[in-house]
């Protein structure tokens, strides 16, 4: 492997020197990708503001920088996909359910009965309450659009949203398409992270902070837990907390639990608190994390009828109704999920790829901030000191080191990971800039791969 | 079967005259759906304008009517979903889809590039041009919120955009979701479509009224052909009038040509007719209706890059990606269909279809209005007498009579079929109150049991 990543210094100083070789830097040489108006367009012609001016997305600048990287293929632990197929009984179900012709035409637009009804069986034990499939869960295409339709039922021009930071990119936009204005309360890491591992669960709300935050505008909170890109599940006690100035204010909760079956800590989820908070709360799920598919868009929301009620309108007009096959299989996964024993497996088998993953920074002398839950691990790279000389693109040069860093590790390592200052506002970008977020849930063999190739870092670590 | 109906009259003399059976009215009771507060709600917690009040989709009165019917089952002709499956060489694909780890997860926002290098493949000879695959084509969740993310790329709030009358539902709250303002031009039906059988071709735009309705608010005019609920499909000079119309006005064009493939009637693309009209054209396609699996969830949007890209930046943001095995199907789909000659078949056997369906209204000496494409036929019930004392619930008595049709053709023959006054704004809904849609993408006995059922009207028409 190691012959596949020659010269790593040299090869940054020949970018210095020469003009920047095509094959590198053709699909991420800098350029205006959203100018608001071109020859091309009618005069009168042109997006609205919501889409006019972009910064180009984290998401595709890895991708595109990890397809012109001349190590191939590359090692891909940034996004959030699976590099294995969803277990067998789950692929089985999708497979039979596309012989049947009502899996095929369109699902009633809150969903499928048959997966409302499982969702329901399978999350009334954690809430002690009978959930009511008819009433109380809606399907979505995938939980993105679920928070979507959330903020498009609920948000008004000029409402607010209180966003804990670090937070998902997603919910930005997503706030900000009904109009609603996104309030930041930050989250703060332990402050000697560069020198010793940390758990994510020293990550800190205050509470103060967040009530401070509220005003009579505050119609929603989003809260996410396990966290990405963090990591930290969310105590009772901090839930309890955040709860109660929920109640207090009459605050929504937007409660993002899509990792809720990947969790090495005791995990709450916020619903079950109280019937107070309970009224308050929308809970979101994920199909694709649970088993392994982010790509089939199946997820759902969980919550009173009273708000269900309008997430389903909004949903309805946003996608009509979700891809009916899939949620056929879905609902399958969930009837045979716990007989199989297939959640305590998959949570054993993640924490086992993360622990052995996380072997690479203590060999490294480098230190990373174990996470509760979920599949992504964030990394210090504080002490990693990139070649001074080293050139970047506009793209990345503009940025906050994270950028740097990840740029560097996926030319000149092969090693894709995503850069965490993305998921904060650029004032606070200071907090994350030395840390990198991996994610694990890939093969054995892959995660091996990686931590080789991550053992180029050793000559730049000080 | 016709013992399944007995005394259709006296059925409905005796609900005048008792309280109304349960069973025919749980689910259809009179109720508000939306209310804006209730109990359960917090203090501050309500929904947003957009989807606090809103009168029940015809959709959902019809699919509850007929799930409450005392005639089981029913023949169901309402919703647009085939009665059948999906032709099995893309059935097998997306089996064979489900077994790819790739396939499985994320797709890249903007699709599959199989999938748009094969849409581009097979839409090029239409536009006589090499369609560009990866700039040109965009695929959304279905072509519902394909058409949601160009109108949320290009509407601002107060601007306005045209839809012909009738139009398709799902459009109205779609173009308000941005807060944009649907302008209505109404295309007219022939005068005497009550006394003779028609041409769906008949119904006329008129082009000065059209231009009339154009502001310098105006920024998208909505074409639907082959269209959904007449069945017409666009000359090429109604598309050459409208088009430089839009030129003129620098007026961007939203094509919904879900149904391209269903004509039987020369079929002009306006994207074709010019590249000024090229510039200003999002053309909608649907996988769902070319290969009978309205579940899927996969459409696409075909335009100029500088369209496209802003469509593909508000999709990202509402779905983030589509259905991946879905997807990989879907480009086998077109990759082989015109080899194995499917889009030919398609055509000739949804025409066989259509023609055979439509016997029953010669037969009942009703008239019917010939579709030029498509799978919806409007029939005229304006000789169809309802018993005067018949007793409707209130959520079909205050709608206009082709809602009472509708609901005596599913409680008294067992057959549902759609009111198109739903397709209309209030003012103008006298213009269909005596037709009534009905899909014909059913299987044949369906169709049979559809007329003999039809054949009990026989004794309400004079």
């Amino acid at each position: 492997m190691r012959g596949k990543v020659p010269h790593l210094l040299h090869c940054g100083l020949v970018r210095a020197a020469l003009p920047i070789p095509r094959a590198c830097t053709r699909r991420i040489a800098p350029r205006v990708y959203f100018s608001t108006r071109t020859r091309d367009m009618g005069r009168g012609i042109k997006p609205s503001r919501r889409f006019g001016a972009q910064q180009q997305d984290v998401w595709s600048i890895i991708n595109e920088a990890a397809a012109a990287s001349p190590i191939q293929p590359i090692v891909n632990m940034g996004q959030g996909f699976f590099g294995y197929n969803p277990p067998a009984f789950v692929i089985d179900a999708a497979k039979g359910a596309l012989d049947r012709v009502d899996c095929n035409q369109y699902s009633p637009t809150k969903g499928r009965p048959r997966l409302r009804k499982a969702l329901a069986n399978a999350y009334s034990p954690f809430y002690q309450r009978a959930i009511d499939a008819d009433k109380e869960v809606v399907i979505t295409t995938g939980a993105n659009e679920g928070m979507l339709s959330a903020f498009m039922a609920f948000v008004e021009e000029g409402d607010e949203v209180i966003v804990f930071e670090p937070f998902f990119d997603q919910y930005i936009s997503n706030i900000e398409m009904p109009g609603g204005k996104v309030v930041y309360v930050p989250m703060t890491p332990p402050a000697d992270g560069a020198s010793r591992n940390t758990s994510a669960g020293e990550w800190n709300l205050d509470m103060a902070a967040f009530e401070a935050a509220i005003t009579d505008r505050t119609r929603m909170v989003v809260l996410n837990t396990p966290h990405n890109p963090i990591g930290k599940v969310f105590s009772r006690a901090e839930l309890q907390a955040i709860g109660e100035i929920c109640v207090k204010h009459d605050i929504l909760i937007l409660s993002d639990e899509v990792y809720d079956q990947l969790y090495y800590v005791p995990f709450t989820r916020i619903a079950t608190l109280s019937p107070k908070i309970a009224a308050l709360t929308l809970t979101v799920g994920s199909g694709g994390k649970v088993f392994y598919c982010t790509g089939w868009r199946v997820g759902w929301l969980i919550g009173p009828e009273e708000l269900i009620k309008y997430v389903a309108a909004a949903h309805t007009r946003i996608c009509y109704s979700s891809v009916s096959p899939l949620q056929e299989a879905t609902a399958i996964g969930f009837e045979e999920a716990e007989s199989r024993g297939f959640f305590e497996e998959s949570k054993r088998e993640m924490k086992g790829k993360m622990d052995k993953f996380n072997e690479i920074w203590d060999e490294l002398g480098l230190t990373y901030s174990d996470p509760e839950g979920g599949y992504f691990v964030l990394a210090n790279f504080a002490r990693v000191q990139l070649p001074p000389d080293y050139v970047f693109p506009p793209i990345v040069a503009n940025r906050p080191r994270d950028f740097k860093l990840a740029w560097f590790l996926i030319m000149e390592l092969g090693v894709a990971c995503i850069p965490p200052t993305e998921f904060f506002v650029p004032e606070n970008a200071h907090i994350a800039e030395d840390w990198l977020r991996f994610a694990v849930c890939k093969e054995d063999h892959i995660l091996e791969e990686a931590k080789e190739r991550l053992r180029g870092l050793k000559k730049y670590i000080k």
